[in-house]
């Protein structure tokens, strides 16, 4: 149990988002493993997995396991990815407290990622509140709108276009929304702005920020997000991942140094720095070949917070 | 002629902060080339050189020539560092449109980097400008308050001293004052907080934010200092330099990625990316073995800003 709660949260998506577009499938027993030791370093909201079909995504065919394991971890909030409703009724199955259901705000990137168009993702989100419904369960659903700061294939990505499909989404029966930059295209004015228009949409219900750290920016959109009022963010530890259908998007925010962002800041986390960079390093020895981002791990806590803690 | 006034103004520091802190030294012809090609590029103020005497810093010894070489360049400001007023009358004899003298707010890093104290500098400071006057020179003398977001030797540093420090160097005469985070402390919130009392205290005189992006939070500092009101920044080309007396400092922000965080939130700089690029290209083939840092070089321009240019 933590003793005050933490003030802003950090989603570990490096589960899913991270070990989808890395070739090399990590065996159940060690992602058991970095389940467990994000756990101990204070972790309360993993993403652990996706009920995609083995056959697109043999990385992340143990997902139902992770989530049995990822139960009977007190306090957690156990999150997986579903990709339409065949996924989500396998996570409605599994028991998982929380289902993210990716919607492209690009026209071109829900036709490449997910093979339909936005408002046909929006009736499959109809369906699967249905079946959530249907099957009278309490599992949360919620909408991660990708691309919503433009996109690889299409270019722009309207604004209008944006809060049109959160309204959607919402009106669909999602629980939940958030922002996703999926292949770091975003600026912190834009961040900044797109949010504070989606608050006013969504209210309480637009709760998450997703960045990725492309071309420098990812911890300057956070921190403008977080002046927005958002309050839950996406991270990969090593600041692994990326999208297989964005070409040239590279690496999530890295866990630790969004982490770091807000400690320096004097916001709490929840999460302890050595157990973080201990199982960083420990990553990067389970895959090795593969780059690790950020900042932190290479330059250590400053002064001022070594000697506050 | 730049056809519209920058809205934001980067000054290229690498000249002076960059080479300072790497062993080899860069000739004066190919110093020239960088001078040449990065006012091509747009730069319309760079840091050249520093007045320090050659047995302590071989590298930049050939100061005054770079100053005679920039003073050919219309619409350039020409600007030095000197640590003292020795240094501040080599400065006025070269003909400099600018000089910087940095003071540390720090009292460890003061005595380590400049072997006195804050107010003995401050002091130096006030024989600067009476020389200055004393000579009938329009140089416009700048202080750039160094450490003032924390310290690596002191640790904190109380934000009280720093506004002190910022009201004695303006009655000390002063033209214009900046903010430097010499070792990669601060943190958006800080920088933001610091820079809106500082502008109380120093009103239009404090100008100019330096950051360093050793914990990855440099383009977040940058993005803060903005938002408080900050229009000109300090950059290091590929992110090279430190200050050899502050252990673990690394790299200044990249000039490009500073330059791309502007461009993208629509904020004109005047500054060619093409141009910039197949400079720090260049900058690598001239320093080979020194990291060169930054994000856009690596992973290019999204293309909804190609398509915009």
């Amino acid at each position: 149990m933590m003793k005050t709660a933490p003030q802003v949260s950090i989603r570990e998506v490096g589960l899913r988002d991270g070990l989808q577009s890395i070739a090399h499938t990590m065996p159940t027993a060690q992602k058991l493993q970095w389940l467990h030791a994000a756990y101990a370093a204070g972790q309360r909201e993993i993403e652990v997995g996706s009920f995609v079909p083995a056959r697109l995504l043999p990385q992340l065919a143990d997902t139902a396991d992770l989530v049995a394991a990822a139960l009977q971890l007190p306090d957690l909030v156990t999150s997986v990815l579903v990709p339409n409703l065949k996924g989500a009724q396998a996570a409605l199955d599994s028991g998982a407290h929380a289902m993210l259901l990716p919607i492209s705000a690009s026209h071109a990137h829900s036709l490449a990622n997910l093979r339909r168009t936005p408002q046909e993702a929006v009736a499959e989100l109809a369906r699967v509140c249905a079946a959530r419904d249907a099957a009278g369960s309490q599992c949360r659903i919620e909408v991660g709108l990708s691309t919503a700061f433009g996109c690889t294939l299409q270019g722009a990505v309207d604004e209008a276009e944006v809060l049109r499909l959160l309204q959607a989404c919402l009106d669909a029966g999602a629980d939940q929304v958030g922002l996703a930059d999926t292949v770091g295209y975003a600026d912190p004015l834009q961040v900044q702005r797109l949010f504070e228009k989606g608050l006013s949409v969504a209210g309480d219900r637009l709760v998450c920020g997703h960045f990725h750290d492309t071309r420098g920016l990812g911890l300057a959109n956070v921190y403008a997000a977080w002046q927005a009022g958002i309050r839950r963010f996406d991270a990969c530890l090593g600041g692994i991942g990326g999208c297989p259908h964005a070409p040239g998007a590279s690496g999530n925010v890295a866990t630790e140094d969004v982490a770091y962002l807000f400690a320096s800041m004097g916001v709490t986390t929840g999460l302890d720095f050595d157990a973080l960079l201990a199982l960083r390093a420990q990553l990067s020895k389970w895959l090795p070949g593969v780059d690790m981002h950020g900042s932190i791990a290479r330059a250590g806590l400053p002064k001022t917070m070594r000697e506050a803690a």
